[in-house]
């Protein structure tokens, strides 16, 4: 069974959509929140964009009396009900302790997370069958890539638990966006307001870039002053 | 309340005091267990030993939004359950991911742990009140002092969960065993067997170690050939 | 000439000897202040305590052409004008980028700076004459002994600048304080505060270490609830 | 004078070709060798594929006294007699103890390895002349680019001897395998079993993968079930 | 005002575009300067050269009472500064302690920096934005892709001042050299010689590199013995 | 049968046994050798001094099929010829590559060394037996203590042969020096000049002390300028 989570905002999911992991973290640390971008993850196609709710699962270290084919091959191993888990729309976030001796998993289980309409894949560790995960269409990030099968480093113990991802703490249900910059993970209570900020935010830096390429100087546009946000008002119905 | 792990042999534990961290992982690497010393973790008390049951806490990292005073001081707080039930003889083993940038814990925490008649702590990150901590006569293990409470790195969110502490498995249940070289992790169901084949390692390499300091050279004798082994039985009988 | 600095109240910088690390990290988180302690520094010589204004020392990397002993020898380098500088009571604090493969300095200058009545000094770096420095009587925090002399790895370049100090930032005039555990710093316009705040902590602490050492459960006792408050409130009364 | 290794089996290495380093490391992984794959190493040239045996080279650090232009130019110098060395499919890997400072070699030794028909080479360190050598057609794997020569971290001190690489021993003769994930290393006496089984499971994953794309769940289907394992019996003769 | 820097040879830096980073630092390498190349930086856009005169930027880390948005938007902050004050042909060196866990900077920015003429962008840290900063069209290298914003990691306390950066001595005035190999610094007063000479070697490893693609043995050809310097002598009069 | 090293000048070994490893590096930064101390490896008994010829053993990564206690059992392992081969007055020197999750030797071999009158052991790397190892007597220098036996990380593969420890160079027959601050290596062809000279800094170090603490400024006595050089010669005739 799957968890429900508390209702967020009709368009906040769609709105992320358009809101880049900068724009994001910026709407975070306004909020005081200094370290929800998970640095080291790199995206396996960059070009997509990930918007999603959060699923965790949690690996511990590999142990050669319990990390066994024959123990992760049990149904209810917590690394294949995890992915069996997965509901249209949610991101499987994986804490593997930043261990990259290992993968998490590879094109097998990136393949059913796609048919099962994952958002994506986000992978604190390793992943295998690398070239072919690239080009999945899947959005996937992880540290690197890792020949080895999971069990010589890992051992799946729980899921839908808090877990670490890159030192950030992900709750099952927070929002996590990604894009070709990596991955920023948005506490479930700040997501409406981040998305609508955020929306605005994109707004603002458009315009602000647009001055910028025609020449304007950093001081008095970015941040804008008076002047400057009376133009960009100006601007922004203009352009309605 | 608090788990009640598999029967252990009635002398185990106690062998186990007379059995060096060095001789332990001897043991399992004969079994074929690689990994189950923890580097990096040193013993605040060297001179004192600890063996005992594994209780675990595991600690995720600290968001701005969670990791609050107010939180933290909740009675069902992972970390307040967990000391508050530790049983005596018990060693209370803290999954802090390695981070050294603030204290799981210190000399409070660690005084009610020596009165609830703990064999001990280990913590795979940092401790606070580090000279205090070092004259309480509990065997501690951690990486280094911290000065920083523990919601500027860590939330506590789970207890009696497999963790990983200094990338070893630890399992509740399993037996813990530390000296002045560092900690290290016997699966339970190894434990009667390593402390029996331990002492007897002990005792022989006690024999090895008088030969060497007389001058015997290391071939023949460690590995003992032949050669040694009888006189090694004659020595054993002659010492009972 | 050096630099004078805000007054701070007459009683921070004694009561400040009387605040361990741990106590004030605590306050400066309460203030929003997550990283003023620097990991990694340890104390050389771990009973004394260190109280005082920052100065401050910026090593940048070495260069073969610019880091020769005759450049160094100039009276104006700024590692010789730092360390003559220092006034009765101040901190040499010394940004070397956590580099530990050459010694910031040694014997003779840590020599000098006592003698000119400094309070401390701290290096993120390593120090060279480890043993006869521990003896000295100096506060000094390092990372470790390195024999290598500062030109293998570094040329002195700025003083009384901002630095950044195991991750720390560093104003000058910043309030340092320094005991067996490490060293937290500071900012200077919160110094009252923190002393005053930290000193009321550490009564508490004391008066709840006591009850904790008496058997009292971790629950209600620490932080404390309504009747504990009270109770201190009559133990504190008592005590004077 | 170049060594001769013990035979391998006729189709061995052409085998190879078609099995993955992921593959390869599950097949070493159920013969009890953990960690023979090469974290951090990546390839210069992602679509090729290398199989070879392996020649070392064997780099220990640079002192000023002994790694001068004037020694390393000399015709017995390890570094050009490894190069020159080298027959056709072979692999020359290269230790570099992970030192990213300077390169090992760059666009020139490449090019005679290539000229002399090597199969590839693999260097626990950087490379020079980096974006040439991605288009050199030869496969290359290196920790980074780094454009200083190898004088000034490195001195070749031996050839044809055990060397670690990315911490994974490296026996001369060992089969060294390749793809767009990085590199492992097959023990020569476990070459043929680990070539016949991995081909097998080559062809059981394309089978599970065609199942999972087309929406079997992963429990039954990977690992196989009974049911599973008799539809890709039939699945593999309907194939041949 | 920017800072006037003593004069160079007229056609140094014109020479300069037509010499790697790794035949720069063969140069420096030969006249006794080990580490001027930063290891770990990378080209956002590696197909383009970068040849410019260093202006630098000091990062220290941030605090949170002074690292806010109020205080990085005054005018004289010394990032806004920097980046304002450049002038054609400057390279923007900024010096992040390699701190990877915000960006210094994003692409409102490095706008303004192409804008302005720059020779391109040197980060010891991350940078944000970096698929649009891919695109730009201005050199740009730098460890990662950071999403947060500058004060999350740092604060701007110093410009036009010696700078480490990934370890490297970088003066004010300095040459720097990149490519799609990495970054070096060239000491001012040797970029003379260091052009020259370069340039020289450039078209003899072209001569090399020809002899070995058709087949020449290493030894006698790289380095070059007495008949391969004659022959040289004759390729490169029949070229002009 | 053991090495034979070219001739050192007879009183060079005596003469180093008062030379500080901080005077060494100077001598040896000095004569343009930058890293020859090893950062990183501590004394267990850092009141004893070492100075003494090295003899090497090199150590590769384990691999489960080669690093069985059958076969380092062998009398012909390098480990234990390394061992048994060591002459009076020599220093093993252990390369380790810097891994400390296993040990290289323990109590046993290191009383063996004591016994056949070594000078020391110096190991890039773990020691097991730590507490016993810490009064044996016998000057050790290692990275910390591990409690597995050494087949769990490392094969030992040669002896006698040019290593990497620490990331410094050691040939067979350089000169080890160690005390409580760490160790250094001198080429041996250096060994005599470095004696020499540093014996007469040591001297010149303890005059300059004096003064310093007798309250002499900095600039002026150290270095020591003309006149402190001239009162230097007078103090020196005076003492003998």
């Amino acid at each position: 069974m799957t968890p429900a989570y508390p209702a967020l905002g009709p368009q906040t999911l769609e709105q992320l959509r358009y809101v880049s992991t900068a724009t994001v973290s910026t709407q975070l640390f306004k909020l005081g929140l200094r370290n929800m971008f998970m640095p080291g993850l790199r995206p396996l196609a960059p070009t997509l964009r990930m918007v999603g709710e959060a699923r965790t699962l949690r690996y511990a270290p590999a142990r050669e009396d319990l990390a066994t084919f024959e123990a992760i091959s049990r149904p209810d191993y917590p690394q294949r009900a995890a992915i069996e888990g997965i509901r249209r729309g949610q991101v499987l976030v994986v804490d593997c302790r930043g261990v990259e001796s290992a993968a998490a998993a590879g094109e097998i289980y990136m393949s059913r997370l796609k048919i099962l309409g994952a958002a994506g894949c986000v992978i604190d560790g390793s992943i295998r069958d690398f070239p072919a995960v690239q080009k999945l269409g899947l959005p996937v990030y992880a540290r690197s890539p890792a020949a080895p099968p999971h069990p010589a480093a890992h051992l799946a113990v729980d899921m839908d638990v808090p877990i670490g991802c890159a030192e950030v703490l992900v709750m099952p249900g927070d929002i996590i966006v990604g894009d070709g910059e990596g991955v920023v993970c948005i506490p479930r209570h700040l997501a409406d307001q981040v998305a609508q900020n955020g929306l605005e935010m994109e707004e603002l830096e458009t315009f602000v870039l647009e001055k910028i390429q025609a020449g304007a100087r950093v001081p008095g546009t970015y941040p804008p002053d008076e002047a400057t946000k009376l133009e960009y008002e100006a601007w922004r119905k203009a352009r309605r």
